[in-house]
């Protein structure tokens, strides 16, 4: 079991230094080479995503990631910069299914932006397309406009697309995991007003088909935006493109009020993935040892249970996590009056005793 | 002042009959003509938007319109679709600004779904560009994949694109609505990944350069659709393309849990308007008289603010409503214990008696 560890910038570092405490704990044979990503990354070699790194994900198992980005790279060219390489990954290793929950812990509820009526056993998936839509498509770029509004101006553009295949391996991904949940599946398009998403929208009933025991329903994205905020709970797995994936499952996870918690997976055709907190590098806390852990530790957990074959050791994970907050330990993002506050370590250390 | 009435389906014609005994009763010299546009417009002309509508539209100073769709137009062929009246609208009319408050009323802070002191005070202005973007690019749709993930597999693909000069007008009315407000201006993009948003920043922070009274800052539209859940009254002035701003104005209206009260305006270069209620044609409550005429009534507000020049009148307008809501009358949507619950109908009267 091969892990790439790839701690990036900003809290990365401290955060996924627990998540490995806690796979040291579980005693089973992890062979784990680090390598840097991100800024820290352009500052040593010139790259975010130097072909060292790329090579060492490319033959891991999974990779663990903590989080990239500054401020201070902001002033670099695009391809320079920290996201790029998030991007790179996804892109080389081909990690097209994208896993993100949306879930409310119980001692959590009064950490969200809702009523707790509204959002106390939130349970969501948010399945996104990961390699594909207008992040990658071609041609793009600057040029004079031909026709529109404006010809003869200088406009920038892009290229949305979606080909059927790409649809139906993330459909299947989708009708799958609701399997294993409460069998629904909304599949989120705009499908009104773009052909990306009308046959988006096509394909997923075609795949919907072969799975008659899930029931498929279709929305719309602005639609989608509006519902999880006033009925959340409503939704079970939520299937969509990379664009309005990327929107709706920040929604979401705001939603909880503990975005500290949530972690998600990347995934390839052979199970080989990329883990990561929901959350950013927060670099106005890195290095302060207050950043909340729980959410690479969790990933870890879906590290475990989807590329590594080790369910057993993801629930043992999961339930040393729920222990921990049901002792009333809280890093400062999640504190409350009546519970303690402990560190990024502390937190990772009553994990692992947890266990 | 010549104004085009569109009703349209569903609660369309009911809010805008209540709408239009509010104006009448302003004693100003409109002259109102209607016509069909929607589903009852293909019904009867086999056309969404029929010939004899869109020049009545181009021929009045502004256009009072109720709402569009069902879902019996489902099946019709995408161009034949209710919705395609509004993209038509907006395209021949050149409505490039459409500005979409999410205002959270004293009286209504309990019908959101989050807690009053996030929500308490909300006070909007979502500015969103309406006639670019990939609502219009060309080239787009169904073609065998020259390259991607799947080279040779069927595609469908749409073109994001943004002209210098429609961002520069879009900025400017976004600069000049702050400057009536607390200036500051948050531009919403996604530069980190899209050619066009880049371009978009650029351009939005050139603009600024002109505005040194009004402060901008720019965000990413993942997290904007995070901080408007956290935080939604760090907000004062966004300004954001197309597709985005269809996804966060729907999100901002939700947020108040009052969507039945929030009108729009949208405006070409010669303050010509299209003035509609944020919310849909809610087929399912049609005919009932319950619908909430507000937004709509509201939105002729905005019409004489903006289209007809008639700020007292317009002045008028609001204050009546702030008196009803003061009077504890409610539609069903707004209703909560210990006020009066009122339809349509007598929820128009209202207004008319407040003026
Ligand atoms: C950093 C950025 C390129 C990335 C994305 O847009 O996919 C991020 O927002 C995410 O969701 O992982
Ligand atoms: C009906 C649809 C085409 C439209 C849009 O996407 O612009 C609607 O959602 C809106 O926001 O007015």
């Amino acid at each position: 079991m091969k892990i790439a560890v790839l701690p990036g910038d900003g809290i990365g570092t401290e955060i996924v230094a627990e998540a490995i405490k806690v796979l040291d704990a579980l005693d089973l044979p992890f062979e784990m080479e680090s390598a840097l990503v991100g800024g820290t990354a352009f500052e040593a070699h010139g790259h975010p995503l130097p072909e060292s790194t790329l090579k060492l994900a490319k033959e891991a198992d999974a990779i663990l990631f903590g989080a990239v980005g500054d401020w201070k790279y902001d002033k670099l060219d695009r391809p320079l910069r920290p996201e790029q390489a998030i991007l790179g990954l996804r892109k080389n290793l081909g990690l097209f299914a994208n896993f993100r929950p949306a879930i409310c812990y119980e001692q959590l509820v009064g950490a969200s932006s809702l009523k707790p009526e509204l959002i106390a056993g939130l349970d969501i998936l948010i399945i996104r397309e990961l390699t594909g839509d207008i992040y990658f498509g071609q041609p793009r770029g600057r040029r004079v406009a031909a026709d529109g509004h404006f010809p003869g101006a200088e406009e920038a553009f892009d290229t949305m697309r979606y080909s059927k295949p790409e649809i139906e391996r993330i459909a299947h991904v989708a009708f799958q995991a609701a399997r294993k949940r409460s069998k629904r599946v909304t599949s989120v398009d705009k499908a009104n007003v773009l052909e990306t998403f009308q046959f988006w929208k096509d394909v997923m009933t075609e795949v919907g088909q072969q799975y008659p025991d899930v029931a498929l329903d279709h929305m719309y994205v602005d639609n989608a935006a509006m519902q999880l905020v006033k009925a959340p709970k409503a939704f079970d797995v939520i299937v969509t493109g990379n664009m309005f994936g990327d929107i709706l499952s920040d929604e979401a996870s705001m939603l909880t009020g503990s975005i500290g918690m949530l972690p998600s997976a990347s995934l390839n055709a052979k199970n080989q993935g990329l883990y990561e907190p929901s959350h950013g590098s927060a670099p106005d806390i890195a290095g302060k040892g207050v950043a909340n852990p729980l959410a690479t530790i969790l990933s870890a957990a879906m590290m475990l249970r989807f590329s590594l074959n080790q369910e057993a050791a993801a629930q043992r994970i999961e339930t040393a996590v729920q222990s921990v907050l049901g002792q009333g330990l809280r890093t400062p993002d999640i504190f409350s009056a009546g519970t303690t506050k402990v560190g990024t370590a502390e937190m990772g250390d009553a994990v692992v005793k947890a266990l």
